[in-house]
């Protein structure tokens, strides 16, 4: 039987780095024009819930990916305000 | 004991609906500018894969969010194609 942590890993993966592409256009252009910073609060907040689900049903694939990709958001969302003053 | 679906739901309510002001923000502006598509090919790729991680594990708050997500994520990606070309 397939262990479904690696699917979850796999998964991780790619949700996670997802997030990198538009991290590194941001950072590389300086501007956050286009970018929806009610988007990535939202991201944000739903990140830090799935990361609380993810302790309840003890799934290390599931904590990991949210553990990364709120801090990738936290640095997003800290560029979008930043830009915004 | 707090029954984890609940977080589950709530975590899924708020990912889902992150993508919603970017699709709103793409369908009233008709443009795209700014956005990684290489971002939202990969967040595509991840939520099938969460998706699948969801049907293994039988969680339905991890099988509903993915599936409401992708559909979204479908439209983003359908939509930075077309103004691509």
């Amino acid at each position: 039987m397939l262990n479904p942590e690696y699917i979850g890993f796999f998964a991780a993966t790619l949700t996670t780095s997802a997030f990198l592409p538009q991290a590194y256009k941001i950072w590389k252009s300086k501007t956050t024009d286009g970018l929806s910073l009610t988007m990535y609060t939202i991201m944000g907040l739903g990140t830090m819930s799935w990361l609380f689900y993810g302790v309840l049903i003890e799934s290390p694939s599931v904590i990991v990916a949210n553990c990364i990709s709120f801090s990738i958001i936290l640095f997003i969302v800290t560029f979008i305000l930043r830009s915004k003053k």
